[in-house]
């Protein structure tokens, strides 16, 4: 997607896909205030830009975990090297299930192959990781456009449409074009007027900071709203449906997302607002068929919650504490919302019900995946 | 209530209640990072720390506003300054009644005394609105403490007591006590194990700010999250009730406070979690017979939402921007809680339904104010 006049993915090797030496990523540390590229050598690398998000967002983090283990096969292509860089990579972030679907498919790769072989491999496999989500995403959008064009018809097709949508599951959460804003996007590019309310999302202010910069490049209108603001909101008509991305989706149809997601749920099946959650598929999870019960939810360091990074009035990225010193802080990072507060799925093989049996109706390959 | 060591109330005149020269407030703004006092002397300076929120909630933006008009009969207590000091001072928020309530209880005791005789009369009965409001939130303190106690024992009796709450309605909300929190410092007082989770507030964080100093000072153990978290929390069963203030309460029931308050009380409601409101009837808005539709909402500075201010390394109290340049905002900064959300109202007078007829069995005498 454009920024800055450029087109840009979030990820990508360098000097060349060819023979890559490292990986480069854009620093979403730094968003909205500085745009900074950051260059991955090692595993050791991609671990830390995993955990100190550098880069996020379901898909990419299990791109970035692709790149990392061929990072690790670059230095040193053996068995031991290979098995530990995997387990460092799955140790970043417990939440997100792309993050052990891709590790899973670069070891199926890797796991037969002589260790001379590998580097190439490793490289290809994660380009291909990368290019497949792009691919995922496109779809994506392309069958959430219908499904907004179709709403905006029902709401009367005779003014802009009003989309709600929490955290940032745009492109800089994947390789390309995003989950969530997918549709959007595609909507945007066809022509059908629509406005989209950001929530800020506390405590990282992903909303704030990355899906504005984010639709404001791409010349979207939207504006930005606390958390607090999305209930009153729909309260008062203002929101049309609300649509979000997963960092986990349980095969029963709950979806795990960034915290706050759930209150927004709510709030949408009290004032009958569509809720829809779009994904690509490598972020359901087959095994788990009780979301709410079987996801694990990161804890992350209070700090997140009593300080906060912004730019100072000559523009210095720069941090204050909001807190009494002294007063503790917690910060769960996800929450689940339950299937039946979900309108419906957006895949990358088109829509369904928040269900067991809506799932498998475009995945039927996966009803005997249950361990 | 305490803070460095000393009781305090948030407003008293100066230098003594016989014979004043001005008000002085604490001001909020610069909390939790400075405690600092500021002096008024004019009813132009109380509209303005109304208005700006140096001072705020609702219980002490009513007993400003009647100090507001003391101070304006000390400079000149002609009819004229009288009529248009109270216009000025009912125009500074639109939300809040007890400030509509404080200048209609002001008029009253000034209107028919001859001019030489207002500046004394109106700070007694500035002095005497503050009293009440202490003696109101004592009350309240009261009768929900028992509340507390009960739901404590019925939660087992073996560990604290877990209650959420959203913003500051504690004593820096009133003159002393608080509303929602008086029965939290009550039963504190008293003994009672408890620990309360302290929604952050976004914009403009008085959950952070102004609640987990309080509660620091206090000595009563809490744990700031952000707004997001409070619906996950529930779903975890890590919350036995939900305590919160308002500052506009319908005649049927309905919850006019802070924005987000709504999506507390409606993740309390599917998780089963009560959902208690404490008010001063005096924020109890008899013509009101629909909050929903109602109640103005104020819009306040896009500013809240884009910026936020803190203390930086150094402790200097400083302001970050968090969005993108050119990507709007909107702050509304109230929202109403339906009725059926509210598993009860606790008021001075006890608790009761949050329905018409809840209300009327406690104060009967306001069943004929319906215009």
């Amino acid at each position: 997607m454009r920024a800055g006049g450029k087109s840009w993915r979030t990820i990508w090797p360098i000097p060349d896909p060819v023979r890559p030496e490292g990986v480069q990523v854009i620093d979403q540390r730094q968003l909205p205030h500085r745009f900074r590229i950051v260059t991955l050598g090692s595993p050791e690398d991609a671990a830390a830009a995993i955990r100190d998000m550098t880069v996020r967002g379901a898909p990419l983090i299990g791109v970035t975990a692709a790149y990392g283990i061929a990072l690790a096969m670059r230095i040193d292509p053996d068995d031991r090297r290979l098995a530990a860089a995997s387990a460092l990579l799955a140790g970043t972030r417990p939440t997100a299930v792309n993050l052990q679907w891709a590790l899973a498919r670069m070891g199926r790769v890797l796991d037969d192959l002589a260790p001379d072989q590998r580097a190439e491999a490793a490289f290809r496999e994660a380009g291909r990781i990368a290019d497949d989500d792009v691919a995922v995403c496109a779809a994506i959008g392309r069958e959430g456009a219908t499904l907004l064009d179709q709403r905006w018809r029902a709401a009367g097709g005779d003014r802009p449409l009003q989309v709600l949508t929490h955290c940032n599951a745009g492109w800089l959460a994947a390789v390309d074009w995003g989950t969530a804003l997918a549709p959007v996007y595609a909507a945007h590019r066809a022509g059908l007027p629509l406005h989209v309310w950001v929530d800020e999302t506390r405590p990282r202010n992903q909303g704030a900071s990355l899906t504005a910069w984010e639709l404001g490049a791409e010349g979207v209108p939207h504006t930005v709203v606390v958390d607090n603001a999305g209930g009153h909101l729909m309260q008062r008509g203002r929101v049309d449906l609300c649509l979000v991305g997963t960092d986990r989706t349980a095969r029963n149809g709950d979806v795990c997302n960034k915290i706050g997601t759930y209150l927004k749920a709510l709030a949408a099946s009290d004032t009958r607002v569509p809720f829809y959650v779009a994904l690509p598929s490598s972020t359901i999870d087959w095994r788990v068929t009780d979301g709410l019960t079987q996801i694990p939810i990161e804890e992350r360091s209070p700090d997140e919650v009593t300080q906060m990074t912004g730019a100072g009035i000559d523009g210095t990225v720069m941090t204050v504490r909001l807190t009494p010193e002294g007063s503790p802080a917690a910060n769960p990072a996800f929450d689940v919302t339950p299937a039946r507060l979900v309108t419906a799925l957006i895949t990358e093989r088109g829509v369904c019900a928040a269900s067991e049996a809506g799932l498998l109706s475009l995945f039927p390959e996966m009803s005997a995946c249950t361990s």
